[in-house]
């Protein structure tokens, strides 16, 4: 093998809940894994504020305080975690080959993709500027914190719907920027969405801007895309709920995903359909999305991967 | 409704990491979940002592101090906790009526089973005494802990066999303890065990000691059932491995589960055969049985509870 040729047991491509939960148990089963944290280190949650859903922090905690513990935790137990982006996969024969940094080779005996996903953003310089301070991707992991108050959703798709009436339950009122003048969301989920009072949906209508004291959100800004009107909405809630898109791009044609790209796992399990290949966390989960979701299937991927290299080692000596 | 009768949104069964994760997000979603504790409130892993693989303390934690964090946790955001046992339920109608302490009736709109699943044990004084100071129900939990080691472990199944390759792995000898002259386990998986160097098969051997110095094993003595001879093995480990029960006796016949009792739950959500229930952690998994898979999985009924209300609300008013 060449220096820039080596040869692991375990690669995880990755640094969020799944990867690091993946990290500390395939750590703990020796089976010294490498990970690459890929250009996000720690993934979506270092860019959120308070997180307080996930267990085992009583008073809630930063995001990026989280995957700080994560990653020392995997670090302590030893996992070899390094800084860089796999940027070519040959998942057709074994070991793996996997690029990293258009240089490196790695050949590995089991990868584990913990990838993850990217929430879609409209572009707006305020809403970026926002971002964890009243702008959110993510309903279920933010509504709570604006319980009574205003907010805005944007978007027309199932999720986007869900989401609304999800907020309904928790905010005072609603506000539903839709840019078409029809949803793309489902019958039945449209029902549910005009049928929730306190949700009032904006046809024709897109977002200008997110308007704040500089520290919070406190209106914003949206256009009738017909009439050309503008309109300040009072929210302190700025919700953008136009879709996810799973970190899967370098997979592609290597390992079955669905049409949107999230990578397909026997259910159950986190076995793809490539031997010796585990898929876990939001690069194959489009229905709950949440930092412990994703850490409970970090952790089956590693038990997977160690089994599987359990049942191989013993056919291959017998 | 008498005094004695009370009508819930989301009824949660037990307090486990399924459980206490399934009130934090039951809680943050508005749905206002009360949660039974069981007898044994905060569940396996009050009996445990160093924890190190749950994601988020990276220094470890102890099993019981985690689930007060989780606890508080729960509770802070407004989960109503109570101490109490379920004796009998009613899943045959809408709402589901749940008897708690064999006094007081719940109606439920949902009802979370996170009930957990109990360790069998030898039975031996011993090991109770020294559980959590070298002796173990779970080496992929606790098999670290003995790197480089000698440890012995009792049991003749499947998971028996897979556990003693895992710690065979890591420890430097493995004693397997086997009662009758043969295994239970697959031939596939004696075939691992039998041609793992390192793991010493002891057949028609009884554990009749685990031994220490009051506060870690040394040794524990077996004794052969054929020649009654006695032997001391010098192990700091010991590992029971001769099966799990799924606390789930209340449910039985009126939930679909399989034979062991395992609640079977729709793969890849928490969905059981009965409308509204819905079943997370060690109650429905023989796979993983992780604290972090099981929390994954309160997590998904939590919110797989808000969406089935969220549905229903929106079909009875249309």
């Amino acid at each position: 093998m060449s220096q820039d040729t080596e040869h692991v047991k375990c690669l995880i491509i990755g640094s969020g809940p799944a990867g690091y939960t993946a990290a500390i148990y395939a750590s703990r089963a020796d089976l010294k894994p490498v990970m690459y944290t890929g250009m996000l280190a720690g993934g979506q949650l270092t860019q959120t504020t308070e997180v307080e859903n996930f267990p085992g922090y009583p008073d809630g905690v930063l995001g990026p305080e989280m995957m700080e513990d994560f990653r020392k935790q995997a670090e302590r137990l030893g996992t070899d975690i390094r800084f860089g982006y796999v940027s070519a996969v040959d998942f057709s024969s074994l070991p793996h080959k996997v690029t990293v940094d258009e240089s490196k080779t790695i050949l590995a005996d089991t990868v584990i993709i913990s990838t993850g996903a990217s929430a879609k953003w409209l572009g707006l310089e305020s809403e970026q500027k926002y971002s964890g301070f009243g702008v959110s991707a993510c309903a279920v992991c933010d509504g709570f914190f604006f319980k009574g108050q205003d907010v805005a959703i944007v978007g027309a798709g199932d999720t986007a719907a869900e989401e609304a009436t999800y907020l309904a339950k928790m905010c005072r009122k609603v506000y539903m920027i839709v840019r078409r003048e029809e949803f793309r969301a489902s019958k039945a989920m449209v029902h549910r969405v005009l049928n929730t009072p306190n949700v009032e949906v904006l046809y024709n209508t897109e977002t200008i801007e997110i308007m704040g004291d500089g520290t919070a959100v406190n209106a914003v800004k949206v256009c009738n895309n017909q009439t050309q009107q503008e309109t300040i909405l009072d929210v302190t809630g700025f919700f953008v709920a136009i879709g996810h898109k799973p970190n899967t791009d370098i997979f592609r044609g290597t390992i079955n995903m669905d049409e949107t790209g999230y990578i397909i796992t026997r259910p159950g399990s986190t076995e793809t359909n490539i031997e010796g290949v585990f898929c876990c966390g939001d690069a194959q989960d489009h229905i709950y999305r949440q930092a412990v979701t994703a850490a409970g299937t970090g952790c089956m991927a590693a038990i997977d991967a160690e089994r599987y290299l359990a049942a191989k080692e013993h056919v291959v000596t017998a």
